[in-house]
């Protein structure tokens, strides 16, 4: 495939995102008015929203988690946008990035010069066993759900492969799972804004309250390897190695480079976008990586004109801890089969060489699926401008990267940013 | 809104479609392959499939209709193109249509050079009733849904408020879909391929051949004033005043112009595109127009440097009759409150002065949401080839135009094409 340079330069000027969590009373404008009211007070130099001029709406199912389909159009309405065209884009858990990727497409091109784009998923209200049915549409529903497949079950299945031939064990997960709650602890706007050593003393103090026998973990490994407080789901995946349902909404605002300074100081620009589509997992012939994150994180690399280790930091899509792991080798970070180690040795954590999801990833920050993508945009746009809070990444982030993918990576998109 | 060129010129080279009807035993993506395999075929040079670049698929909701989500890689599996970016896109009815501009953008932009743009939808599987109510999602959920409405129930109330208003009759539709009956009674691929005439000859015979008594109608004005025959679906629509539920896909290839020649000889230029959101119809202080399919049109054509006068063919979005109406007035095509007359007239029949829906439009060709925008595309790259066979349009055709709508207005799309 041929990789052209982007037309012209791209600037992120803008972030909101809602609180993530379970909201039963919101619907999806809810969460996208919170988050873009958010928006509009980041903008440093503030703006006129009629200056947008177009908005891409990444969302996997308002058809099947709210009833409401054509989704674009009423987000511009609840946010007083219309009559700009809104465009919908679906590309399941990659849905948010692939929005992204879009608005950065019609920037560059020359198409607008002011962009929104932003990404919804309502997912809590409805049981959850529907919920897992909804997402399992997003893989082959004539070849996979039929034998029984839903994610939980894919990526076990990635995670099985994965430990057979390159020696992980579910401990090495686990350390996932600890780093990224460590993370979402520092972060408001986290679902879990909790690490799991408290998570696991505020189940004591509960039982105690209730005057049951407390528990008698020792310390966070042996809640994490109790089946009754971290049950398995799909072995060797447990609860706690699960990304969880969600309600938000993210959104960002994209002008062309050459008009940043009007709306702030400190832009970070987008200088690569690859997205690549695969054929569906039961058609691979290998379990342990995801090709169409390699295929679009060449094209990213290629177009932006640095490498994997020029990444300073980075939001990788850990829908499960498998899935950062292989992500990790995916983008180049770490040579294929010793991903595993990264969080475990501390490589990834806010202090380490690559930090990667600093936000608490999806796993901690939570999964509103077609959301994500772009919530990923709003973590790098803060920690690149020093604007994390506590947990902000210390060093300079010249480059960043998020990595976003669809089902079991049939869908795969990356973006680097760069504060020049 | 400022409205720019598009960056460099962009031709349709092959368009295909699969048969519209009910097809029990196929998928989306079965249907796609049919399309695809004929578009191929239409390439008048030859083509490899490799030299896509990039695909763009409307959809609205193979998620409800099909239990399918994340449909775009699903599609470029089923044709052999992964790992080439594909991209869902939602709006409703108008999937098809904003599919269609994204890839124009797309190119236009230069990121790409050649793309895919398809349309599918496959919606007879499920009961109506389910059918209506999936429908009825691209509706406003919150506000409209709960009053009762589906979309008959909202083209009634437009009906209603055009005849109030400019003094239509219910016999001003019927004539919309004679005429779009004896359009698609010529396109072998239409699913009503069949005059109402013939329809209701078919329906004679067809109660003779059982025994029973001959149906007494003189001819199709008695046929269509039956309540039995045509029964009334929401007063003034009719049965033959609705588009049916349809499976099909469609698609088309567009490539930067200047490659045009590589592909064919006679290529199809895309020289304008416009699109505009709305707030729903409940909203909205006129039911008589929709203010998103004026401002689209207004942008494509003075992107493309022409009037609503200079267009010589256009297939419109005719979901229910009155649609057709109103959108001639939107176009520009017929003064405000006398659009209802131009079928009557005859201005719009296929060897009128302006001829609309020669296809059989959505009426009589079907209306597999998602494809319909595609679709139109399709036909319009026939008449403008010459290609349309018996219902060929005999006067040269410099410019044409599609028109396609998103729920009640709330996404409109207009394209503009020149065969130079």
């Amino acid at each position: 495939m041929l990789i052209r340079k982007l037309g012209r330069g791209v600037a992120l000027v803008g972030v909101g995102m809602s609180k993530f969590g379970a909201f039963p009373d919101k619907t999806s404008r809810d969460l996208f008015v919170e988050a873009f009211q958010e928006l509009c007070a980041s903008v440093d130099k503030g703006f006129d929203p009629a200056e947008i001029e177009a908005l891409y709406i990444g969302n996997y199912s308002s058809d099947l988690f709210e009833g409401q389909g054509h989704t674009a159009p009423i987000m511009a309405d609840a946010v007083g946008l219309t009559p700009r065209p809104a465009v919908r884009v679906e590309a399941a858990c990659a849905s948010g990035g692939v929005a992204l990727r879009q608005a950065v497409l019609a920037v560059a091109a020359g198409m607008y010069d002011v962009v929104l784009v932003g990404g919804i998923e309502c997912m809590t209200r409805l049981p959850t066993a529907q919920v897992t049915d909804t997402l399992g549409s997003a893989a082959d529903v004539l070849y996979e759900t039929p034998a029984g497949f839903t994610f939980p079950g894919f990526y076990a299945a990635i995670a099985t492969a994965y430990m057979h031939r390159y020696g992980m064990t579910p401990e090495h997960l686990m350390h996932v799972a600890l780093k990224n709650h460590a993370n979402g602890a520092l972060n408001p706007k986290a679902q879990f804004n909790i690490t799991i050593a408290a998570w696991m003393q505020n189940r004591i103090q509960a039982a105690l309250k209730k005057g049951r026998p407390a528990p008698t973990w020792r310390d966070e490994w042996d809640f994490l390897h109790d089946d009754a407080a971290n049950p398995p789901i799909a072995w060797p995946l447990r609860l706690f190695d699960c990304s969880p349902i969600t309600d938000g909404a993210a959104c960002a605002l994209l002008v062309a480079a050459e008009r940043a300074r009007a709306f702030t100081d400190n832009p970070i620009y987008v200088i690569g976008t690859g997205q690549a589509s695969d054929v569906p997992l039961h058609s691979r012939t290998d379990l342990t990586t995801l090709p169409a994150a390699r295929t679009a994180a060449r094209i990213a690399y290629e177009q932006a004109g640095i490498t994997a280790q020029d990444i300073r930091i980075a939001e990788v899509h850990d829908c499960f801890t498998i899935a950062e792991v292989v992500a990790g080798e995916d983008l180049g970070f770490f040579a294929t089969g010793t991903g595993y180690k990264m969080a475990e040795d501390g490589v990834t954590a806010r202090d380490g060489a690559r930090p990667i999801n600093t936000s608490g990833g999806l796993k901690a920050k939570g999964h509103p699926v077609g959301a994500s993508g772009v919530a990923q945009a709003v973590e790098i746009f803060k920690q690149m401008r020093g604007e994390a809070g506590p947990r902000q990444v210390t060093r300079d982030i010249p480059l960043a990267l998020t990595h976003n993918v669809g089902a079991t990576g049939s869908t795969c998109v990356v973006h680097i940013y760069e504060r020049k």
